[in-house]
């Protein structure tokens, strides 16, 4: 797991993770899954899926402003770790903490955005805690059922294995460069940034995937974490105009960021990004016309470590994931220079 | 619930409930419960009992200064919540948000905390999530199975039920006079507030009790709590010297703070306080002996609504806990004030 330690995201879990004893019961082992596994003793049939997730830092950085969207996004960003293991949702508990500055307007807002995000995923809040804090900070913890027969994890690509995307990605990075870059609201609403989990994708997905992760932190980013995991690498075509979100193409031509950004972002949305074996690709393809998916196909599982694009004119451009991933961090959360270095890596690598 | 509703944090809680569909697979409703209870279709023997909980407010006030207690602290508040319903545990995830300043030393000290609540319950983390943030907040939810068939809430107690505590009150009123009160560490040393949820007795009591809550909000509030919601009230034997725990009445007398704030006050404990049918009493008792409980007998439910005090000299006294409960947010948070106007209650209503 030594590729793992390049990430500093992994390092910090890591260091939690030491402290505590492993559940015996417990199915997967840390990184391995978006939701975290369990046996249930009284059902012989299925896993518990849990999963937890806050929403603090995408508000206190100015990049949420609509408090229906802070509600939105906690909501669907625990969803979508239950889409990417296949479960079927039992539900939500949310915890949320306000500043004590706020009125019942804001806070109501907020609730109508959880609740919208519920009935659009077809689930239900079941509880929760209100706190009072200096900064708010909301949080979810979904649960849900995964039949133990078709499981999926992060874990079971191989080299030739095909990669995929649910859907179009790009969507959470156009969204916060559009507001980093000060372009004007009309450019890209954010009553219209309403990113969805794909609950149904990720059950039909767990037939088929030999492994799948939510695009929660970037397209790019979920496949160098599942390259790292599995001891291998992924060849993706940088077909952007197939690949990106309509929005995230627009804002790249709004506001001259390159398209490849879109992609190799931190802020993601909850795609799930999977692969399957070669050998049941016909049957993927078939059953998922009749269940209504589109999945695109980006590329291919490979041999070497590392995210590697496939340009258009077939070059091949190797992405330095470890050094885009750990950059927010090395710039201590500058957002101005981040965006700065990360565009001059790009340049630099070639890509345009 | 008229009567619900003088309470702020239940006006605070249903408007944000006001918002939310209800799931129809869920056991209890708002308020009724200190885990929220749902049906599992895989599962027709047993509920999954869910709960969450942010402690914030208790480390940014000061409070709590080891991480240590932080981490313990959060595991427990949540584990309460399930030994409230009687409960077994399944397990917790956490959501761990510290400020940017903080070192691994801190965070480490925050998980090892958090491992060793969960080794005395006996107990597992199974997964989580880490943010940066301006204000720290620790967030756990633990999820846990209950028969069915002994299932316990804050609902059915009646007038001539006999009320218990599981164990001695006060620990939590105790430590927050102490640190309120400036008194030095050498008199409760926050190394040794470790305040524990009694899982075990939990599920023992889910056989006998007509109605439980833990003491987390400190014990009269939460007698005041199913007494709202129950539409009974609670009159309670002011034998303090027996229902106290050692460190309060020892911090009462450094601070010459008055006994009735050790059950008064707002920070209480994961004791469980809980209701039993006259009828099922020397059952009760024989069955808690042969567990090896000593639940304290500290009063009975009354047919008049609010919670009374019975004096050793038989005068009766009755609280208006929903001015002490409403005290902190009326005075904006503001402890010194908060603290003097609540002893000034206490005086005025002739408690000593």
């Amino acid at each position: 797991m030594n590729l793992m330690n390049e990430i500093a995201e992994n390092v910090s879990i890591n260091a939690w993770v030491s402290k505590y004893l492993r559940a015996p019961f417990q199915v997967n082992k840390p990184h391995e899954s978006d939701a975290e596994l369990i046996s249930l003793p009284g059902d012989s049939q299925h896993y518990l899926a849990v999963t937890i997730d806050t929403v603090s830092e995408e508000i206190t950085s100015g990049l949420y402003r609509d408090p229906f969207t802070m509600g939105w996004v906690t909501v669907m960003a625990s969803l979508s770790d239950l889409a990417a293991v296949g479960a079927a949702p039992l539900g939500l508990v949310i915890a949320v903490s306000v500043e004590p500055s706020r009125d019942a307007e804001f806070t109501g807002r907020i609730a109508l955005g959880i609740e919208a995000a519920c009935r659009t995923a077809g689930v239900f809040i079941l509880g929760g805690d209100t706190n009072q804090a200096p900064t708010i900070s909301l949080t979810s913890c979904a649960f849900g059922l995964v039949s133990r027969k078709k499981v999926m994890t992060r874990v079971g690509c191989r080299p030739g294995d095909l990669v995929f995307v649910s859907s179009k990605v790009g969507s959470g990075n156009a969204f916060a460069l559009a507001r980093l870059s000060g372009l004007s609201e009309s450019y890209l609403a954010e009553t219209s940034y309403r990113p969805f989990a794909n609950l149904k994708a990720g059950e039909f997905l767990s037939r088929f995937a030999s492994c799948c992760m939510d695009t929660s932190d970037g397209l790019l980013a979920s496949l160098d974490q599942l390259a790292r995991i599995n001891g291998v690498g992924f060849e993706i075509q940088t077909d952007w105009d197939e690949i990106l979100a309509p929005e995230a193409i627009d804002i790249s031509r709004g506001t001259g960021i390159p398209l490849w950004t879109m992609a190799a972002g931190p802020h993601g949305e909850f795609v799930l990004t999977f692969t399957v074996a070669p050998d049941r690709q016909d049957e993927f393809y078939g059953a998922a016309e009749r269940h209504g998916l589109k999945p695109l196909r980006i590329g291919k599982v490979i041999d070497c470590p590392g995210v590697r694009l496939r340009t258009s004119g077939d070059r091949l451009i190797d992405i330095d994931m470890a050094y885009l991933r750990n950059l927010l961090a090395v710039v201590d959360g500058d957002l101005k220079r981040f965006i700065g270095e990360f565009l001059a890596y790009g340049r630099k690598a070639g890509l345009e």
